[in-house]
């Protein structure tokens, strides 16, 4: 089974979309996502204390309601907005909730974009109901458009697998190119099944799943105030539920782990200003926790991201930023870096192969691996990065002008 | 008393440099400073783990020895340089004390440029016996020229006291444009004084003074792996100890913090790349570390760094940072952050005054300070940074090519 960008429809799903002009001129910005009765949802939001009024809303109304349909405005975040912001999420809710006739409490916004500014609601509002008019199965690639905002092409992934004898889809859409450095959530990301199963069960393979890819990717280590990740299971591939059936289950998650792994990969690919796609891999460590704050290290630093979009083989910036990363009683002459398949520095020191040409060679292609040992341990992380280029700093010079 | 660019020169001190061809061409690259007999020194070093050979030189030789000489060179920092790296460095210090005459333990070296290349050692040597050919009590201005890298200008800092009833000089140099956020230590600073104070007393003013100057600073957040400051203090202004007068030692400490303070504004003034100098004050927290959290969480945003670049007050990326930086039950709604004299956010929200062109033109000035008011307690701390351009991914993108 093989992740595709081209999304398959999910049986109990149907999008629509809209320009409503929020923020931009001339595209679709709004986006509703309707889910037959009777769907599951799990979801995962930012952790910054700041966090935007629809993510206060969503969350509480997933907390106590089965979702049937989700509102995702492009171009303003509500986020800073105080009370009228959360008044303005909850009327979100209430204009989407008429158009499919459900309650409020069952609608979930969404929105991303500018901080700090009152959403338009006539605005908001009209798109609600435009939206309300092309719902379609076929929707994906319309919706996935308008709910970007600096990244340059939408994110999709489909991906069918077979789970407890019966055949399941997967299809998911994404968007996010700056502020990106997740905290046990995500960007905006909308994922779809029509697999049935339990909400519990739903829930934990989508924190399993987005561990490894969502929740392992910077841009630049600034995590959003408006992070939403949800994932929707329609049911309607029928059977029994799939936590009835621990190997179903297990082929289910993983293959929601793809699909993250996809999502996340793609929109590293398409980070702001980004030229290349890192992998920074560090292992044997003493726990996970620890390699991951080595590679989160090396991911954030401005100088080791500048040599990555110089394809300048400075490994020394890499080096100084394993020594700075703060893990205890580090022994410097145990670390090994490697980038590509070239070893650069053996037990401390630069490997007595090691040319400048190859490092070079290796820093020329446009997806690296960054190899860290760090020589006490079993455990290991990776973590995907992009680097840091001229068009990153004109897009965020300019974003707002 | 004010601290001047016009660097007095010390008694009990010389400086010597010598254009040795390290890696620069047509420039001078190594410097000497001399001390005289009796003269206590005390230095903070790089908490990097990957710290270089001649910080591990410089460090056990000042532990047991009272120095008599300094070596420094910019464009090779002998780091990541292994066995030969240490032998080097000790090689470098043995040729310094021929050129005075005294034990090669009673020599400091210093480096600081490209990592992961050995020093060229007959260029060294040839340089130290050059250097000490020109050893000169006005030596400071060509000292501080040479030992710069990526800085576009020197940065000394000069101040006459009096302390216990005796004129005191505190003169002192520094480099350093990138790889910048020092760990309990700093970039290169070497500082000379004539006061006469016992090692301890030298020992804790020189720490206090770095905690609110050169340890408050960031470019990149990223440590080096060469960060050294020292302080030589003569005792040739004589008297008795400072130490031996409460008042007189406070005196003296204010003043070497008002060097390192000058020393550490102009650091960042000159920054790689920087167009602003920024001042990121945060106030009414419950400790100085959580303090210290949040300022650099601000400080090392890169979106916060690039609206700075752009004059853009697109606050909502400051409210971000915040929000992100992982304070416990942080209360968004007793936030509140000014831009100059701008008030923004006021409680978590925008204040009702607050309009975007005067956050505009807040932005507009050269030198701005930021302060956020966490309002939940008494403690305050302050960080400077730069802005994020253009320039800065040039210089880095482009530094070894």
């Amino acid at each position: 089974m093989s992740v595709s960008r081209h999304p398959a429809s999910v049986p109990g799903v149907r999008l629509g979309a809209a320009a409503a002009g929020i923020r931009y001129r001339d595209r679709d910005d709004l986006v509703l996502m309707e889910l037959a009765p009777g769907t599951e949802c799990a979801g995962a939001f930012t952790r910054n204390a700041f966090c935007a009024a629809p993510v206060q809303v969503a969350r509480a109304h997933l907390e106590h309601h089965r979702p049937r349909l989700l509102v995702i405005n492009s171009g303003n975040a509500n986020a800073g907005t105080g009370a009228r912001g959360l008044g303005d999420a909850e009327a979100t809710c209430a204009a989407g909730a008429e158009q499919i006739g459900c309650r409020h409490e069952e609608v979930l916004p969404f929105s991303t974009g500018v901080i700090g500014e009152h959403l338009p609601m006539d605005r908001v509002l009209h798109g609600v109901a435009e939206a309300g008019k092309n719902l379609s199965a076929d929707g994906w690639s319309r919706a996935a458009e308008a709910i970007l905002t600096t990244d340059t092409r939408p994110k999709l992934a489909s991906l069918a697998l077979e789970a407890g004898g019966r055949p399941v889809i997967v299809t998911a859409m994404a968007k996010g190119a700056g502020m990106i450095c997740p905290n046990m959530a995500t960007l905006l990301a909308f994922i779809a099944t029509d697999a049935r199963i339990s909400k519990a069960d739903l829930a934990h393979c989508l924190e399993t799943s987005l561990a490894h890819s969502l929740n392992a990717i910077t841009v630049d280590g600034d995590t959003s105030t408006n992070d939403a990740c949800v994932v929707a299971a329609t049911g309607a591939a029928g059977g029994p539920p799939l936590g009835e059936d621990r190997a179903a289950l297990e082929v289910f998650r993983q293959g929601l782990g793809k699909v993250c792994e996809f999502l996340a990969v793609n929109l590293i690919r398409d980070a702001e200003g980004a030229t290349k796609l890192v992998a920074v891999e560090v292992e044997h460590g003493r726990d996970a926790e620890e390699c991951r704050r080595v590679a989160y290290t090396v991911a954030h630093s401005p100088l080791v991201k500048t040599a990555l979009y110089a394809s300048d083989a400075n490994w020394g910036r890499i080096l100084a930023a394993v020594g700075r990363s703060g893990l205890e009683d580090m022994d410097v002459g145990a670390v090994s870096i490697t980038l590509g398949r070239v070893c650069i520095v053996r037990n401390g020191e630069v490997d007595p192969s090691y040319r400048d040409e190859l490092g070079q060679e290796a820093m020329a292609a446009a997806e690296i691996t960054v190899r860290i040992s760090l020589g006490r341990g079993e455990a290991s992380a990776r973590v995907w990065t992009s680097d840091l280029s001229h068009e990153y700093v004109k897009i965020n010079a300019e974003y707002r002008s």
